[in-house]
């Protein structure tokens, strides 16, 4: 137990400054300096040891100087990059926590944080699946599918639904949840390790490598030549473009995300919107944070799930937070096979 | 009576060949033939004289030739174009109807036309009104405003509203709608003529030309420095690309038309489809034909406004079905002041 305000050495992943375009390991750096394990006198925050820590596309969202507000709050150059992670906690001002307790939420990429929004955390009170799933499968990326698909969705029996990037975090899931509710379940990705992936480990209907599909329409007429009821978007640009003209009539898309935009100083041009009229197709973005009262239900349904093997997860594991931001920057060259996972310590 | 099967002349607008880009007046000709005013034996149809006719701009869509299939079926070349219109029943083989029924729903552009799609008529009971206003208030237009509106944008006082194409036959009435609704309402159109109509004839807080702003997104946020709860969609193109970000949180995109768009060979790209995540906004396509069920609850609704002087309405009437397709060519100019509606006949 660290709370005798012992002094430790900190390392700490540094954002360096604004980026436009694809981000690069030299927009961040690594710093060590020292922290006081100890709360400040009247904190009600917590001094937590971070365990794992998750790799989002949203991050990137941070790096970018916003002349507008956006969700995703612009990073100062010189701060410690957040995001959220499984931490153990070694202090408390706050009586809903005590050392010892796991928690998942938003924290700091360095080995120990000092984490004021305590409201923003949970506790984890499953420890008999692996800790990391709650970086994804059990935190934000769980409950971002399990939301999207369930909620937004509307999904019935028997309808097809489309999931792009569907090797990633969210998308394995969504096409799991989609099984099980009796869906005809399409992924894409890109490359053939994940196509494998889709359809022998997630149970995919179909899956096809984009980077060899030169006409995204003409195969997509191919897995739906009777259209698609659900797009699940993570990806955005021309698979949106091609997707459109193949929805089918009352349609749905949730959009999770677009990842193939955020490295763009411009956005793609989306041409083909006029679908969403001829088809009256509801498209709609979503964050996660407004369902998060979803999560104990959410929990319910998976966890026994996971434990029964109806749901089951890939995660692409890095070792070291030294290794943290070549692990971020390969979400966007889709380098990551599975969930992007980097571990700062085991325990 | 006509019932006796006298041939009489009958004027006709055909439609002439597929269009790409903007169509023109001779893309349709005015065609004299006879008609026998008289239903073949065992006809459940009408033989009705048309009386209104009505200019959308879907019909825009019939004269392209489409490779698949679309909510609006290809015109033949030669056939008579064919719309919504206001006409008098002169022989009837439905008992639903009888000689001297007025009626609205599709028709042909023509002075006589045999209907056999009488499931698609509405009867018209209330004549307190002027007949050509079933060719837009209370009519399809109507209905659109009112099921677009009441049904998609799930309105709220106090909320901030902007409608594009707002003089025109769907926009006005939404705007008016809006404003017994109690929400804050900005319409734009294309000249001064229309903007002072939007703010004095149908009681917008604010209307803007927006030939006249050369930067649409800062004309948004002039009128909307706190964001757009509701944008209702008739334009797309570079108007709904500056809406996009200026939506506020949890917004809604109600897409009723794409008028900008139909005569691009190409539609314009949209850059600012993130915004939908980033505000979690809706945005939803819809066509007023899965909304008949609604026409009793909406006349209910806007009969006695409109004899309240409550709902006001503007009309762009050309005389004769000679002029017709110049008044509809006319809307992809703008050059219409109001609902464009065309008298094939007073009675």
């Amino acid at each position: 137990m660290a709370s005798d305000g012992v002094e430790v050495s900190n390392k700490q992943v540094i954002f360096k400054d604004y980026v436009t375009g694809f981000p690069k390991e030299s927009d961040m750096e690594l710093r060590t300096s020292t922290a006081k394990l100890k709360l400040p006198q009247g904190s009600t925050g917590l001094v937590v040891k971070n365990l794992y820590l998750s790799c989002d596309p949203y991050l990137r969202g941070h790096m970018t100087k916003h002349d507008r507000p956006s969700y995703v709050q612009s990073f100062n150059p010189g701060q410690t990059v957040t995001g959220y992670g499984v931490a153990k906690v070694l202090e408390s001002g706050d009586p809903k926590f005590k050392p010892g307790d796991l928690v998942w939420g938003p924290t700091g990429w360095e080995e120990y944080s000092v984490i004021t929004a305590t409201e923003s955390l949970f506790k984890i009170h499953h420890t008999d699946v692996p800790l990391s799933y709650y970086t994804g499968l059990l935190g934000m990326a769980g409950l971002t599918a399990y939301a999207g698909f369930f909620e937004f969705c509307s999904p019935k029996k028997g309808e097809t639904i489309y999931i792009s990037a569907a090797s990633g975090a969210v998308g394995q899931l969504v096409g799991q949840f989609a099984k099980l509710t009796g869906c005809y379940v399409v992924g894409s990705a890109g490359s053939k390790k994940k196509v494998d992936l889709l359809k022998n480990k997630f149970g995919f209907d179909e899956a096809f490598n984009y980077k060899d599909e030169p006409d995204l329409d003409a195969a997509l007429r191919r897995y739906f030549p009777d259209g698609i009821d659900i797009y699940f978007e993570n990806v955005g640009g021309k698979m949106l473009d091609a997707v459109l003209p193949n929805m089918r009539l009352k349609g749905r898309i949730a959009v999770c995300g677009m990842i193939s935009q955020y490295n763009l100083e411009k956005p793609e041009g989306i041409h083909n919107l006029m679908s969403l009229i001829v088809k009256q197709v509801r498209m709609e973005g979503f964050l996660v944070s407004s369902y998060c009262h979803l999560y104990g239900k959410f929990l319910e349904t998976v966890l026994p799930a996971i434990k029964e093997g109806k749901i089951t997860y890939v995660e692409d594991v890095v070792e070291g937070l030294e290794n943290a931001p070549a692990a971020l920057i390969g979400l966007f060259a889709g380098r990551n096979v599975g969930k992007q996972v980097v571990v700062v310590s085991r325990e």
